[in-house]
């Protein structure tokens, strides 16, 4: 035969020794880093194989910020998928590196062929002599030690199996493992934003709305931000967070719209907040009507003493009125009859705004976006509601918060993003922090299944949801015509389902009368002051907001609430009892104990539901067939529960059971 | 205000103006260019979308080996998705590229509006005037002349309409759109391979076998390449178009297994053609009783006379008397004690096979087996039926098949990867052409479905099956236990579903008895010579040879069953009763019409099963409440079918219909 030839060989293969494949989390397409919050737990996981039933060690090595290597573990997903995970809270903002090692695991395989064979009286001898050869290798710690003794004591075979077949031993040795033909993934970058990023309980409120005031003659005063800084403690007091406020900027004449969106405007008609600009400025300035810059951080300053962030609109558009349609008339279409175009999808028209144009001057617009944005985090914001950004380039977002977040990694922004799934997605990936959903459209057990199911695992590398229960835009159907029932049913599944929920001001109130045809609150307040007799309403009981409080201090109370990607969806036997879990486990609660939620929604609002309910209890670490008490944590009820419970919801009382595992108290 | 504050932007964004996203045909993770073979018809698609309401233009712009670039328009695939598609027939072998061109289409979006406005009487002037500026960039073609004339005709706005809004002029300017925002997405391989890659019909028969005698005084005289060469007019006959021939190479002597693998080996007993080498010589050698290198070659050139291609088996292992055992015992793994450590799976033992070990002399064990290839591929083999690859690192498989397919690009490689699934994609992606599949224990109506499926639309850019209804090593408990029905089933099914199948000698006799306890054929040709009596089962009409032929007959008959991604799973109200179909558009057929198939298989080989069958048939590029006559390739039958249809199989007559459309006759 005629060896050696030589052979040139210049290909650079993709692949190590180990394949190791299709790393997780990563964002599709892999283009920009996959997104972590500060807190979260994230499940690492990797495809790692090789030929042959030699056994693999996996480990996860990950660097922090801060420059700190860890190594983790990590173990197999589940038998024939050759997939490895290990989870690792992170606790530290910036932008975490990790990757995955592979390697031939000496010690392992050895345990494993040894249990076959040395039971059985095969090789004995020769098996022996390669465990010595390992031992030897491995940190000599005394579990080690007395193993290695143990194979010169002259015992027996059995005598000695029993002494190398010791889990404690095989642990003392991964520690640092024997390893062969290992493997190292390529680096792979995750970004971890501040907490606020992912979790948070949002209201929505119109600032010129609190505080109004209606005289006898029909005119109305405006809210301030003076006035409105006293509506924050109550809003506080429902447990929220973040304050968001829809445009408070001044507001263009032209074309300005009237109540209910109409065309006929009045004199004292406040026109919408979103036909930004007029003689008074634009997106750099402050409606008169509400104050100034020093009111406006003062009621900042008000918001943070009571626990609350604001979060400002950022809506990219003009009114006629706009100081730039004069300055920089490039920033919008010219039409070949001379006007500039105002926004339109045919038939509808609207005459208020005109959208800007990003080609004529892309980089021109970019830059005074970035000032405006600089301006406002300057006077002390770190959220921006961004509204409609589907009708803006895709690429100007990605070059806007790449610069922004270089330079302001705590600033969030919330896209408005009700469009298509590749634009609401691309969104998302490019680098808005959270997004508004689909989620006022799934209405049913299936649908909202699917929906919670596909947010916690097929989306969380990059979308962070905010449900809003209601919008100045969205009064769904199912809140029209389901009742106060709908209003308690909505409220609870997404202030549990998701880390970030949110309230639009009114929806305490049960506020449920649609302009007639359409999805939106009659006497919208877009186009018109409003004030709600918040005091009268406590008073009498029509208020949702101990509800509303109630879930909030749920959230507050139970960590695995404000974790994105641990939801799993269970079953029940009615179609429309919605069945889910959250769980964390005792390493990452911060108590030491683990976190488990059971929620049983009944999601039609016009019935009484009994069922059973069926739980895949090893998803909340229990044994699958253990028993505990199930603490409601909305009405205080206690239930001796397992994996198969009889459950009764009526919407008319509470539709919603949010029931705290209470592990080892069961019969 | 302060405008124009210079920011220095050096990010480069990932993003085109429009963004084009998940180009598909890709391989996963875009590790190497995804696979099509000659003929096959691609879909290409890719997600592309941009804000706002304007009218998208999407291309595919791909190039052929030769340099030829060809456009093709880029059609929506459903409401919603923003995902775009074009189908291309790949003619040309080698490495074709392509890219996505987006762009805004200024006359679509005119379009659009104006069928909204004009009819309205809403802008008419403006939309005219705009009219006009487009059509003046359109391709001056007789149908854009007459609608600028119609402009200047003072016509009413209605009678101008009437001619704007004609589809004929959108197809005009839909040549050269006149585009703006121009966007290209990155040029992207794929690789197209000889048809032979992905389409052909395999039979498997051991040369020793064909023309061995019994003496008798109980002595076999083997077969040799010159007897064995006798049997492929009847193997051609059948219809097939490759034979495979198990290892040819010498057979050690140590360790060597006797009938139904036993330990206990005669002086006559042959053994196993896979414990390769011997005094005789090892991989680049021809066991002495089939013949020499002459015989060989003999042998190819008879095979390529009736139409057969001959595949030759490559495992990578060794006897213990295979001349590497001494002359490079580095390439196998020496013990502790010494000894050399033959292959085994605890506490199985395979006493006559040494594995090879590929890490201590890596270069040295790739170039010799470099050399092997190039040495059989010179003497005439482009076929590899490779053994048990996914027990050899995949990185190497990697290497060589690149080196072997860079210099041979016609060389076909089968990869026997009996494995879990991420082995078996794995060797698939990195350059196997074809691969052996679950395809054997996937038997009821849903798994078969689900499988199917798979194959057609989700691993097709890189695995090609080749559905073996049986091997040596297989003969399943379908087979076992379904008598000559489920030989039916299964030839039936394996042929139309994939474009390459595959039958092992004796399929044809029926051959289900198995060694018990085993999935192995009893008295298995493995360890022994076998005799057939051809003749007399074809005089007493106790052969499947027939059917086969029929199968084979039907393949090359209809182009559709000749493609990997046209299989469309369809429903009928029994269990047992699996639908499909498999269509071609006459664009691609070369015979100017539509192939369109319907396979309607019982895969219950115990049973008579009556039901009906629903069909979308829009699938095969009908009407969906079309009708046609369904002629069955089988029996002869023919029948008037539409959407919904009743079927009756008799497992114990004929259990499969596949039935041929043909459209316009039907009432």
């Amino acid at each position: 035969m005629e060896y050696g030839r030589n052979v040139a060989i210049d290909y650079e293969p993709r692949l190590g020794r180990i394949p190791i494949r299709h790393l997780s989390p990563r964002q599709p397409e892999n283009l920009w880093p996959a997104k972590a919050y500060r807190g979260e737990v994230v499940p690492f996981e990797a495809t790692a194989f090789r030929e042959g039933h030699d056994e693999l060690g996996v480990r996860l090595l990950i660097t922090d910020p801060a420059g700190t290597e860890r190594v983790h573990r990590m173990r197999p997903v589940a038998p024939g998928t050759d997939r490895w995970r290990a989870d690792v809270q992170v606790d530290l903002e910036g932008t975490w590196t990790w990757r995955v090692r592979a390697f031939k695991d000496e010690w392992a395989t050895w345990h494993h062929n040894a249990a076959i064979k040395i039971p059985a009286g095969l090789d004995v001898p020769l098996m022996l002599q390669i465990a010595r050869g390992l031992l030897e290798r491995a940190p000599q710690r005394a579990v080690v030690k007395q193993a290695l003794a143990a194979l010169d004591a002259g015992l027996t075979p059995a005598e000695v199996w029993r002494i190398l077949d010791d889990p404690k031993l095989d642990e003392a040795i991964a520690i640092r493992p024997i390893a062969s033909l290992t493997t190292d993934s390529e680096p792979t970058p995750l970004r971890v934003e501040r907490q606020r990023a992912g979790v948070g309980s949002w209201y929505e409120f119109f600032p010129r709305s609190e505080g109004a005031k209606l005289a006898r003659n029909g005119t109305w005063t405006s809210g301030t931000f003076r006035t409105a800084a006293k509506r924050l403690p109550a809003v506080a007091a429902m447990g929220f967070d973040v304050l968001y406020l829809p445009p408070i900027h001044p507001i263009g004449a032209s074309g300005r719209k009237g109540p209910n969106n109409t065309l006929t405007v009045g004199p004292h008609d406040p026109g919408s907040p979103w036909a930004i600009g007029s003689a008074a400025g634009g997106h750099d300035a402050i409606h008169p009507d509400l104050g100034g810059v020093k009111d406006f951080t003062y009621f900042l300053a008000q918001a943070a003493k009571v626990g609350l962030e604001v979060a400002i609109d950022f809506a990219l558009q003009a009114s006629p009125d706009h100081p730039w349609v004069t300055e920089h008339p490039e920033w919008f279409t010219t039409l070949p009859d001379g006007s500039i175009a105002f926004a339109e999808n045919p038939p509808k028209k609207y005459q208020d705004i005109y959208p800007i144009n990003f080609d004529n001057d892309p980089e021109g617009i970019r830059e005074e976006v970035l000032r405006l944005l600089r301006y406002w985090i300057g006077l002390g914001v770190k959220i921006f509601r961004v509204d409609n950004p589907h009708t803006k380039p895709l690429q100007f977002w990605e070059i806007v918060l790449h610069e922004i977040n270089t330079e302001f990694p705590e600033v969030v922004f919330l896209a408005e993003a009700f469009t298509r799934p590749a634009m609401l997605h691309g969104l998302a990936q490019v680098g808005f922090q959270q997004s508004y959903t689909y989620f006022t459209w799934r209405n049913t057990k299936e649908e909202l299944a699917e929906f919670f199911a596909g947010l916690a695992h097929e989306t969380a590398a990059f979308l962070r949801p905010n449900l809003f229960v209601n919008t100045p835009d969205i009064l769904t159907e199912f809140l029209q015509f389901g009742g106060p029932p709908a209003y308690r049913i909505r409220a609870a599944l997404a202030a549990t389902a998701s880390p970030t929920w949110g309230v639009y001001a009114g929806y305490e109130l049960f506020e449920d009368v649609a302009r007639p045809g359409s999805e939106e609150n009659i006497d919208n307040e877009k186009y018109e002051y409003k004030q709600r007799d918040w005091a009268g309403a406590e008073k009498e009981g029509r208020t949702l907001a101990p509800y509303l409080q109630r879930l909030n201090l749920i959230r507050a109370a139970h960590p695995a609430l404000r974790q994105l990607r641990n939801l799993d969806v269970h079953w029940s036997d009615d179609e429309s009892i919605l069945v889910y879990t959250k769980y964390l486990a005792a390493p990452y609660t911060g108590t030491g104990k683990d976190d488990a939620l059971i929620i049983v929604a009944n999601v039609d609002p016009h019935s009484v539901r009994e069922t059973l309910v069926h739980i895949d209890l090893t998803r909340i670490g229990l044994e699958p067939d253990a028993r505990f008490i199930a603490h409601d944590l909305i009405s205080g009820a206690q239930f001796d529960w397992g994996r198969d419970n009889y459950v009764r919801l009526d919407a008319f009382g509470e539709p919603v059971h949010i029931l705290h595992v209470q592990a080892g108290k069961g019969s």
